[in-house]
């Protein structure tokens, strides 16, 4: 089967073999990075769009780095200063980087849907590098990618997914992905931030991390978004460390080759302590190396399906 | 006749056939986006400055994939954070960019006659990229090049030029521009928006737009400042709609092959409609095409010419 | 001997000889910025990350010509909008950053010590671009650089570093250098300022610039920061201006072959007068020609012991 995708909205739409295909080509991709000279000329003379409405320079630099590892030309357009804080439309500002002769368009934006939409007014292939709360296809895929590698296969393991799953985009891309690939799921967190009826997707829900920590193969550990805190959907961070934190007495109960996943960036101390982040189960900067290899396999196959 | 420019500071200090050798430039290096590959080896290991004390991401992002289709190496240097913010003069900063070892620093600026000064005292080519209400070159040269497309000549053109005449270097570019290769130049727009005194530069002033549309070739749409409400140059927003808005029944009276113009970005709605902004008429995305290759060719001649 | 150094974090742990490798590296290099193609292929898909949580541009776009002068790629990592303001330390910053596969991170930073703490933790080359008040190499590098160029040999030289000695971590990385290559270093200005117990780093203080300006070779004039008047420490810009600005008359005194040095911006018409600034003295440009090759010597070397 061939890759024959234009574009990369989200993990929804994909089927087990296109993301197969994806996780394939970051294996071959991999390899680059560890030479001496990162570079290939795979993508020499195309030109990659960093469109992010909403700033994330981690997720930023992995997309640059991966796309002149490409040899592709990188140009940035932030919000600050630009034709979309000048009251444009995003499809107006769009369609005007993409008649300046360009080939994809990394698209971050806080609306859940923006890419989709580009990927219908479009020429240029996008990519969604996270839309509002909705998806955050090329994290999921480095999640998945790091399962994989550790543990030869998707198919039969047990992941959990613990904290803030009603606001994530990570969660929501990893179930996604996760379930096309045939792992048991459970997501874990207050009652407050698990959205009702999520069981829909194919997910366990469970409240109990202790309960849950035995079975787990993988525990994805979201970031807790400080500033939530105000709302009222949790009481208080020390509480949040002490029910949902991950910590080394917790971790007794664990399997022994579980993997703790972080995507980062991590609040030490509360949703994970420092010595589990830096622990022995810990792939945290594992996810990081993938992401760059995940993301030139992303570049490489949406540019190839558009000549 | 050979380009001999070390800078382009603006359109009224050039002649026709200076304007023309650009254009045919232009032309030459247009093909160049369209290719897979859309890189040519002209600059490399030039370096251009894009020196934007004055915020613009699409006339950066423009001129800075334009430098790099000419594998020029690019520097960005804005005023956020920098010794322009500490107080250095305009002249220290770029004196010292340039020990750096540069070859063109593109300059936006808010103070008309910023790229002159610098080109006076630096060795290094000088691009004016827009110095406040004065000139922005390769607007008015993008424009030109777009006119002369798709009708073959400007002589002989009845352009109209719409808007806030007063305040807006793209009129003023274009109206040097367009009456140094022959054509006929309308100025149309609230009267508190014309400076006195303009015929002089040999164009019509008309305050009725409706009257001029049946003779046009082509209406350049400016873009309205939607800041200068506040300051009773004009009554209220939907007033400036509904007299001087391009919108499909005024069209309807026009000839069958106007162009029409706008420099972007566009306020859908205001001085455009969307069907207008979107329809038969409008050639606003190729003047983005056409004004990568307008840069192209300007970077290429300055940088010819310092050797 | 041949350089074995992985990081430069400042000039005080490095000996006569190191120094000398990098100014004898530093000249080998400076040839390159000269050519019409400014560009050697050494780096070549080496990625070099500029990292300033401090904000500069000068130093930032001068550590980025010179990585791209040497083909390396480039990626600026900034505080803002980054994972730094979400609170994560600089630790688990900069170790995600390594994880992307990258080979040398230029850190600027407000604390002293962050880079050092960044060596012992990374396995990437670490070049301190600026610690706090602690130290500044690559200015110290390309002062030497700039007088050595000049004057032929350190040794024996007569230095004076005037101004703001308390705060300023060029003077502590001129100190150091100047010292180990066998200057006298006087060092002047207002008592405020200058920190008790320096003679112990072997230099002279002296108070009354006027009397040491006649056995000056190299005099260095700091920037005088201007929000440091609030604080009390000297009375009055104009007063500082009188005391120990340099002027023309101050310098009828003075050897017919000084070097007036200065590291940008540079207030005129406060430490130093436009007259000077511009004059026969002054090697202000030559410093930051100078300033690239230097970087581009320790970029090279520090990549070259990685590899």
């Amino acid at each position: 089967m061939n890759w024959t995708q234009k574009h990369l909205l989200g993990l929804e739409p994909l089927s087990a073999e296109q993301i197969n295909i994806i996780l394939d080509t970051a294996e071959s991709f991999r390899e680059v990075s560890t030479r001496k000279r990162k570079k290939v000329p795979t993508l020499t003379g195309k030109v990659v769009v960093m469109m992010f409405v909403e700033p994330s320079t981690r997720t930023l630099t992995s997309f640059s780095l991966a796309a002149r590892r490409l040899s592709a030309d990188v140009v940035s357009f932030s919000k600050a200063g630009s034709s979309i804080s000048k009251g444009e439309t995003l499809v107006d500002t769009a369609k005007n980087i993409q008649a300046m002769g360009i080939d994809v368009i990394v698209l971050r934006h806080p609306f859940p849907g923006a890419p989709h939409l580009l990927a219908r007014e479009l020429d240029a292939s996008v990519v969604n590098a996270g839309d509002g709360t909705h998806e955050h296809p090329t994290q999921g895929l480095l999640d998945i990618f790091t399962m994989r590698d550790k543990k030869k296969q998707i198919e039969g393991l047990t992941v959990a997914i613990v904290g803030d799953i009603k606001y994530s985009r990570v969660a929501r891309s990893n179930i996604w992905g996760l379930k096309k690939l045939g792992a048991r799921v459970i997501v874990c967190g207050p009652a407050t931030l698990i959205p009702p009826g999520i069981e829909e997707l194919g997910v366990e829900v469970e409240y109990d991390l202790d309960k849950i920590i035995p079975e787990c193969d993988v525990i994805n550990i979201l970031r807790i978004q400080l500033e939530r805190q105000q709302s009222g959907l949790f009481p208080s961070i020390r509480e949040y460390a002490q029910v949902f934190g991950l910590n080394e007495e917790r971790l007794s109960r664990a399997k022994d080759d579980l993997l703790i996943m972080h995507p980062g960036p991590m609040n030490r101390g509360i949703e994970i302590t420092p010595e589990v982040a830096d622990g022995p189960h810990s792939v945290v900067l594992n996810q990081v190396t993938n992401g760059l290899a995940v993301r030139m396999a992303v570049l490489y196959l949406v540019s190839g399906a558009t000549g």
